[in-house]
């Protein structure tokens, strides 16, 4: 029977969810996607995304697809999905894409942003949506070690992928961009790239961080790049301060 | 024993409290400030806003006041306070005011936003903070509705305040300003006045409402007023679009 292909942009406020995928006893962002089309479509159908993201991790712009023999009109599903999908979990976009189309595979680029609040004051309407730093943080020292990222290198030291008894991943990763933006009340890492390890962009922002406060040279980079050695490097910053903003499929 | 007064400012993301005022049995905004300052000061101490927010409904500028014989160092009970308080609630200024000062009875003027969302999807992002109608508003017409609105009236249509059994209060008020702007997936409801009956905010928004989607001519607004009845007037609109922006003390 002839299945077709459908692409999801997706939207969410990670903070209730115990990430992107699927497991038990706990409420994630693709059980809810899924059972929710189940109540429309009939059948439970796996819903793919561009790739996990982590519990407390937002976003903006999460890709996914599934592959379906139920015919469907993508509008009114669109309509009734968002109609009783909860609140903090809202579907952007639904169109039919080309049977090839994978979202993780077929991906080229990825754009996380990393908000920062700086004030010594806490804030009640951004606390969910970025990391809260008390101290103030050099925004030009981390500007000099942003620089150290960009590029193709073994991000090893920067994952959490290839721990002991894990499949072997390839590290090579390409950041095409990372930039510091000073906004108000804080700061926000913006980064672009063709992909991430598990953990890479905070992992990543953990060390900005360092830099920033004081307690590590940019200069150091290199050598925690040529180390391969994720214990080399800053602990991660906390996930809540993440957001997937767009996967782009175009070459 | 000589007392001192402290006029503090606060922010509140209201979603998860039962309002400003203690009340048994509920988390309340006062409460935790309360208890956040019992803890830092010894004593329990009355704070008392410059006026109640319901349920559900945020503040980015609150003013309170408290009135004690302790001596306090403001800075160093202002970040303390911070430092305990809960990521929804933050002081953010505390110093020592007048001893005539009553946050309630010396307020001027207070200015309200009320934001609305009327994307068919709906915000992840923004859904604790707007109140999404999912049928599209004619601006214009709540403009024009808006007009009505400017000046001092009585408005006993307009408010929850006078029903039976209560004491009777002056339903007199003025406002300055009552704006209808055009922001990102939706409208803003800004309103300036010199002061507010109770829910007066939420129901004429909840008529602008009605205006907006055709179902109200502006033009029946002065009857509204005339019958000095709440049943004439349309339901309140819901509580979490409601938003104290500031309260001004100067003549």
């Amino acid at each position: 029977m002839k299945h077709s292909t459908y692409k999801l942009s997706i939207a969410y406020d990670g903070t209730n969810y115990s990430g992107w995928q699927v497991q038990p006893n706990a409420p994630t962002i693709q059980e809810v996607i899924e059972s929710s089309l189940e109540k429309l479509i009939g059948t439970r159908t796996k819903v793919i995304a561009s790739g996990r993201t982590d519990a407390g991790v937002h976003a903006k712009g999460q890709v996914a697809h599934f592959r379906t023999d139920t015919p469907l009109d993508t509008k009114q599903l669109f309509y009734k999905l968002n109609c009783i999908l909860p609140q903090d979990i809202a579907i952007t976009s639904l169109t039919e894409a080309d049977d090839t189309f994978h979202a993780r595979f077929s991906a080229k680029r990825k754009a996380y942003h990393y908000h920062i609040h700086t004030s010594t004051t806490h804030s009640p309407f951004e606390h969910p949506y970025r990391t809260h730093i008390r101290f103030p943080l050099d925004s030009e020292r981390m500007k000099e070690a942003a620089r150290y990222f960009v590029g193709t290198h073994d991000f090893t030291s920067f994952s959490n992928e290839n721990h002991a008894g894990a499949c072997k991943k390839n590290p090579i990763r390409t950041i095409y961009s990372l930039e510091i933006i000073e906004i108000e009340g804080g700061i926000s890492v913006q980064v672009i790239g063709n992909g991430f390890l598990y953990k890479m962009v905070r992992n990543i922002v953990g060390t900005l961080l360092r830099v920033g406060s004081g307690k590590l040279d940019a200069s150091e980079i290199p050598g925690i790049f040529a180390a391969k050695d994720r214990t080399k490097a800053p602990m991660a910053a906390s996930p809540k301060g993440l957001h997937l903003i767009s996967v782009d499929y175009t070459s």
